[in-house]
Formats: C-alpha cells, structure tokens, sequence
C-alpha cells in the first residue's frame, strides 16, 4: 500500500549514531507537515513500505509515528492506515514569516531600560579596574566547610520558599554588624536580604519612582545607579560632587523624590559628607518629602582613625534608606546585599520582593550567617584592611614616581579604588583605551559624569593588585603616558 | 574650667562592660547636641573637669572628644577649650518629627507592586502545599564537592563580576538539556540565566509591558504571574482553562501584549495543550504582535510514555519567551532559572540584566553546570520520576478511598501536585484553613481563579509526601471532611 505524492523519498536520515533513527524520521516527519508539504488529511506509507523506502526497520518507524500520534500530527484506525491529522487553521502561508523587530514588540518602560548602557561583564583580571576587592585571601576553607554544612537534608529547611525576605539568623548577624560597626538604626525585621546592593535599587526605584519623578544622583557618581533610576523613568539630574563636598542646593530646588547618595566614601572620589552636610540633606529630604537613598557599599575601607558612623544612623525617624553589600567585603559574586527601611516602608518591600523572586538562596545566606558568627567575616575584614593598607600607601608612592603633576590621586583614606585627578584637557578615555590593550582597566574620571563638564583622570582600583604587579602595570601606564 | 549650664551631670553611662565608656560618652553627648540641648558654640567641660565629673579617667573623656571631632560635632583649638560645632540650619525643633506614612512616598508603581498579596514564606513543612519537589533525596555529596570545588582560589574568575547573563558552561549545559530534551530550538547566546523563574517573569513583565496592556493570564492559573503583570501595571484579564482546553477565543479578541501560559502541564490542571491549540495561539500570537510566555515549569514530571515537546521548539521563529526553573527539578531555594529568547529579544534582555544585578551567584552556577555535565541531574530526575510515579499512584488510591465522590483527582500523568475538583457548592477555602490547624497545606482551587466564578477543589502537591504521611495526612483529611 503506497501513498500517491508522498514527499519522504526526500527524507535523508543521519545513519552516524548521533541520533536516535526514530527521533530523525519523528523530526523529519513533523517538518514536512508543519512546512505544508505533508497536508492534512494526507495518507502516509504503510509501515512495511516506509520501512523499506528508508532502509530502516519497522519498529524504528512505529516509534516514530507513535511519538508524532502522541504529539497530535498523526491519527490512525485500525485497518484505515495514518494520516495527517486535522490541524487549524488548515494552511498557514505565513508560518516561515520572521517576526516583527523586537524594537516595535518592547513596551516603553522597556525601551527605556533597553536604552541603559549595558554594564559588561570583566573579562580575564584587568589590573586597577574600580570596585574590585582581593579574593584571593579569601578564607574559603571556612567557607566550603560552611556551605557543606548547610548543604544536607538536615537542613532541608533552606531547599524550599521559606524566609523570602532573608533568613531570620542572617537578618539577625547583619543587624548586630551594622548597629555596631555602622551606627546604624535597625531592627532585623527591617532588613530585607537581596540578591546584591544593585538589586536593591532596582527594586527601591521601581517602588519609590513614577515616570518624570526628578531624582539627584552624584555627579561624578556611580553610572549603576544612574541607569536604575533612568531605566525606572526617573528624571535624572546630577548632585554636583567636588572635593569641597556635596552642593546640597540641587536637593532645595524643586521637590526631589529620591537623592542617591554615598556618604561614607564618595564614589569615586573618596570624600566623606561633613556633619553639617549630612544633616542640612536630612533636613532638606524632610521638609520637601524626599527619600534619601545612602549607599553604604565600601564604607568598611575607611583608613581614618576614627571612621564615620552611617548617615542613616543620625537622627531617628530620619527619611534614610540605606543599603549594604558584601560584594566588596567578601566577594562580587557572592551576590548579597541587603536594605535597612524605615519602619513605615518594610512591609511593602517585604511584598514586593516576595513576588519579584529577587531572593538569594537560602543556604549560602545561611552559610553566610555562620560565617559572621563564627568571626571570619570580621577577621577577614581586618586583614584586608591591613593589605589594603599597604597597597594604598605603595599606589601612593607610585603615583608621584611615575604619574608626577599629570596625574594627581586624591587620597581620603577610603575606599578600595583611588582617583587621579588630570588638567581638563587630558584624554581619559583615549588614556583607559590604550591601557586596555595591557590588561590594565583603569576607568575614565569623565565617563562618570553625565549632566554637562566633565573632570578628567583615571579611577583605579587598587585593591585586587599585589605589589609586583602594581609596579609593573604603573610602568606601562607611564610608558602611555 | 567649668561650663556653665552644661547638662552633662545628667549622662547615665553603663558601666556594666557591655559597651566602651568612651563610646557610650561619645553617644551620649551627640544625643545632646542633635536634641538641641548642647547648642552651637556651647562650651563643654574640661577634659579634667568632665573625668571627674563622671567618674571616669581623662582618656576616656579624650577618646570620646576625638571620636566627636572627628564625626564634625565639636571644635577645638589649644588653650581656647572645645564646643559644639556650628552646624546648619542652627536650630531644628522638628528633628524628631516623624516621617510621613509611607504609602504618600510610595510611586504610584510602587502603590501598585505594594498592593499585590504578599507570597508567604512556608513555616515548616507542611503537607501538600503545591509545587513542592521532594528534598531529602537529593544528591547532597556530590552537589557539596561541586560547590567546594568552584569555592577555590582558582576559581577566582567566578567571585567577580564576570558573565553577568549566565555562565557560559552553565548555558551551554542547559542549551543541551532543553535542545533534547523539551524540544526548544535554542542556542547558547540565547538563554540568559535568572535568579529563578519568577524573577525572568519580573524583568519579561517590566520590559514588554505598559501601563493598561491587555495580559491574559490562564484561568486557573499560576498566581506569582498575575502579580508580576498586575504589579507592572497590566491589564490582566483571564485566559480561561479546563479539561476540555485552553478557550483561545480570548487572544483573538482586542490585541494581547502578552499570553501566558503552561500549556506542557498547566497549573494547576495539570492538562496538555493539544498540537491544534498550540498552532492556533501561535497562530493568533503573529497575527496580532502578541508575546507568548511558555512556563515549562514542571515539564519534567510528565509521566506519558511519550512526552510532548515544548510550544516553543514547534515552529521557527514563533514570538515565545521559553521559561525554565530548576526549583522543581532541584530545590526552589537553589534560586536558578533561565529564559529562552527569541533573538531579537537576547540583546535587550541581557542589556536590562546587566544592570538589574538580578544574576545568580557564579559559583553556584558553576557547580550546577557540572551537576549537570557529570550526569548528577538527569540521574537525580529519573530517579525522582520513579519516585513520584509510585506517590502518584498511591496518592490516586488515597483519593478513591478517602475522598469517594466529593473530590475527585484530575490525572492528566503530569506535575507534581494533584487537583481534586468538587462540587461548586464545596466550600475549599474552609477546608484548606481547617487542614492548616493540622500542618497540611493543600491550596483551594478557588484561590487560583481571580475573573469570575470559581471551581471548588484542593490543589494538592504529593510529590515530597513519603508514604507513610501520605496515609495519615488522608484520614485526617477525611475527618475534617
């Protein structure tokens, strides 16, 4: 029994082993009828002939037919043989068209978060790139020991949705670091656990911005916040920044929503906000009903003697949002951040979050937790802070032997990046650009500036680069020089 | 040397070793000068003066006046004494004013997300809550040598911020995975790993929808859903669902931004949507610019013989965003997920990621593309299949000798929960609240209908339910009952 115009003498079958034969003709099968050229209603060769016309045995071919039956593409009776089975609409000339451009198919919000920078990942080690801590002291045979720990069905616990907004022993080992170490205001039930200091704001200026809401973001000034609120549709203006400080007259024209702010160590300039300026913004943030966005995310890297509590800490009732990472005092990966709320804001975070999914896994907060009790994490710090110390006093000393009057490093004591200041009319971008090509990452002073002029140098990230390979990578940063 | 009028003689330290008599001096001072009690200029005591005055010795008085200079509260030159700082404003009687209620600060966005139902964390480990996978049997050793081995120096490119769309190894593994196994035409570049299916649905609904864009969301269906698209300001309307299919009628009425269905094992009916249903929504899907978002959420527990692919592998080019979740294969808190994109999309989602910080820990994604690639998850997969076949079956006999003809299964062979329909006059929510007192959780089936009339029934997950619970959970149900 053969079928009249039946296209399957076209079929070509793959006799490698890479694919199972009955898979091959199932696949072949489907596309003829989904192309159209196996129409419905159309009878198939019988079992015996398929299987002779294609060199292959019956049972391969009842496994296929079988699997397209189950599918939907095929139906059979007993004695009345297998055809191609009624599927609507009957032709579809149009099936092969492409689909429209993605352009025209996203909705505005998100054309204007397609519209942000896209923040590329580092590839390989780039020396000097900002905002990179040393992981290579990283105690992480504590750490495995930790992660196993709370990897057992004993703790099954941390498998499944418990604990959306944080795991209550994390909540609590952030708590008792933050109100001692940063004289922060907080409870543990105003805490929520995210998947980064970046994912909290994300999620802040989702709930705290409609379209048009003016916000003020440092200027020069961290470029991930920049694009959350501008993807958020913030109207974004800038929060003049000089070593002089913060011109907190931006924040008394014209009612601000949210200012985003880094008190503790400006990023990147490494200035830290004087009493005075810290309350005249709290008592401006007041009187206009603005929110107060403190990004606390190197402050463990001040070198003062005495270092600065948090803004947050100030005053009580203070309209102060603060945020927290370990990316820095542990590792970017890690992927852990947190957001002290006010009292009058935690509920509707806890909600938000709760639906958005943006929680860490359980038993690496848990492991986390440990790691804070058992006193690595403060150990840790301590002696990143002694490296660290070194390494700043070395770049230093580097930066006036190879940089001289071109380059000039603003040194506050803080931070794990240091910024060189240059005359306006030096190139930082062409500068960054050429020291790329040596796998050195230092990032333009003038592409974190936005509003209008733009100071030039180069901010550098210090941190992650031991003394050998800092003395050989300012070398060839003075050979571009 | 006195100052008059200063109401030092009122500080109340501790000296009970809970915390430094300089810092609690220091605390207590700055408490008088934000209350306005200490005021600009004001002369503070000695040092000698206040040791004496407080019993304490004059290094402590000395530790807490550095410690208040350096935050800015006080001034001091040699020989002329110490005050308080000039801060501006001078004076700031609402200081202690309260904040605002926060729902006046909230975006209306914010308004929005906020008033979505808070998704509870689960308390303990009820029985039958739905979409529960069954933990203890899970591979822990080898999946704790996995995270061990990529928590090592020499994994160091895993602790910064590399691949911020997903780990290469992690992408190829799933690009493996989904090709044979679910059918979708994929490749590498295409997927990007999320913090969880829920969290792709949060960045899918921000970037595709507007404010009043028709959703249709099914009908009953995955509420996490509903609340990302209502959240981001969707106009959801129900794509309406039962045994007999998925009622298409809906798309082709006023253009639909987005669909959203599970038609491999829809939630919670556990049903398949048949070849003509999925022609036909692609169908409408291009005729009207129309984004389908397939939830392959449990595919994996389909328990035909034959399984059918994905909606998304069926046609070339066809607009589905392919969802996948290892929180039913693995563990929900492994918080891993991924998106498959048409290519038109991939650019601007990763672009969106980027800067969302929404990417999962590279360890964590490192050791899961070795779970994989080791064979750890598929092994773990058929033996959980076998696993839930027999609960499965089990659960079906439970249900017969339990439940007669007041519930009954609907056993579409797939998922790992199970719905029982009843009566519409059964009343679910009053039962599942009187099942909770005995630490069961099965969902009523009225709770996932939001449009209209409701079916009655439980939604009951039975796969991480052990025999022996399976027994007794079904007699205490058959009391309340």
């Amino acid at each position: 029994m053969s079928a009249p115009n039946f296209p399957g003498e076209f079929l070509s079958l793959q006799r490698d082993g890479a694919s199972a034969l009955h898979l091959q003709l199932a696949d072949a099968l489907r596309d003829l009828i989904l192309s159209g050229r196996l129409r419905t209603g159309q009878r198939l060769p019988s079992i015996r002939s398929m299987a002779e016309t294609q060199g292959i045995s019956r049972n391969t071919v009842v496994a296929a037919f079988d699997q397209l039956s189950a599918e939907g593409y095929l139906e059979s009776r007993p004695g009345a043989g297998i055809w191609v089975a009624r599927l609507v609409p009957t032709g579809w000339p149009d099936r092969t068209m492409a689909v429209p451009a993605a352009g025209s198919f996203l909705s505005r919000r998100g054309a204007l978060m397609a519209a942000q920078p896209r923040i590329r990942s580092i590839q390989g080690h780039p020396t000097f790139h900002p905002g990179t801590p040393e992981t290579s002291t990283f105690p992480f045979k504590a750490w495995a020991r930790l992660l196993k720990k709370h990897t057992s069905p004993h703790g099954s616990e941390l498998l499944t949705y418990h604990n959306l907004n944080g795991l209550q022993a994390l909540r609590e080992s952030i708590c008792a670091y933050v109100s001692a170490s940063r004289g922060v205001r907080v409870t543990a039930d105003r805490i929520v656990v995210t998947t980064g200091g970046q994912a909290a704001l994300d999620l802040l200026a989702r709930l705290l911005i409609d379209n048009g809401d003016k916000v003020l973001i440092e200027e020069p000034g961290y470029h991930g916040a920049r694009s959350v609120f501008a993807a958020a549709g913030a109207d974004v203006h800038p929060l003049p920044v000089t070593e002089a400080g913060w011109d907190l007259d931006a924040v008394t024209q014209k009612p601000v929503r949210v200012v985003y702010v880094t008190p503790s160590s400006q990023f990147p300039l490494g200035i830290a906000m004087t009493l005075q300026e810290r309350l005249a913004l709290i008592d401006h943030a007041r009187a206009h009903g603005t929110w107060i966005i403190e990004d606390d995310y190197d402050s463990e890297y001040s070198f003062h003697a005495r270092r600065l509590p948090a803004l947050q800490g100030l005053i009580e009732d203070a309209p102060v949002i603060y945020l927290g990472t370990f990316s820095k005092t542990l590792f970017p990966a890690l992927r852990i951040g947190y957001v002290i709320l006010p009292e009058n804001l935690s509920e509707q975070v806890k909600r938000a979050i709760s639906f958005t999914g943006h929680y860490a896994p359980l038993f690496i907060q848990a492991a986390l937790s440990d790691f804070m009790g058992e006193g690595h994490f403060l150990r840790h710090l301590n002696r990143m802070r002694r490296l660290y110390t070194q390494r700043r006093r070395y770049f230093l000393s580097l930066c006036q032997e190879h940089f001289g009057k071109v380059l000039k490093p603003l040194d506050y004591q803080s931070g794990i990046q240091i910024t060189c200041v240059a005359a306006d009319d030096f190139d930082d971008c062409a500068m960054a650009e050429r020291a790329r090509v040596h796998n050195l990452n230092p990032a333009p002073l003038s592409s974190y500036y936005h509003a209008g002029a733009a100071r030039r140098g180069l901010v550098m990230g210090y941190a992650a680069v031991d003394e050998a390979d800092m003395g050989s990578a300012f070398a060839a940063l003075k050979a571009i020089l």
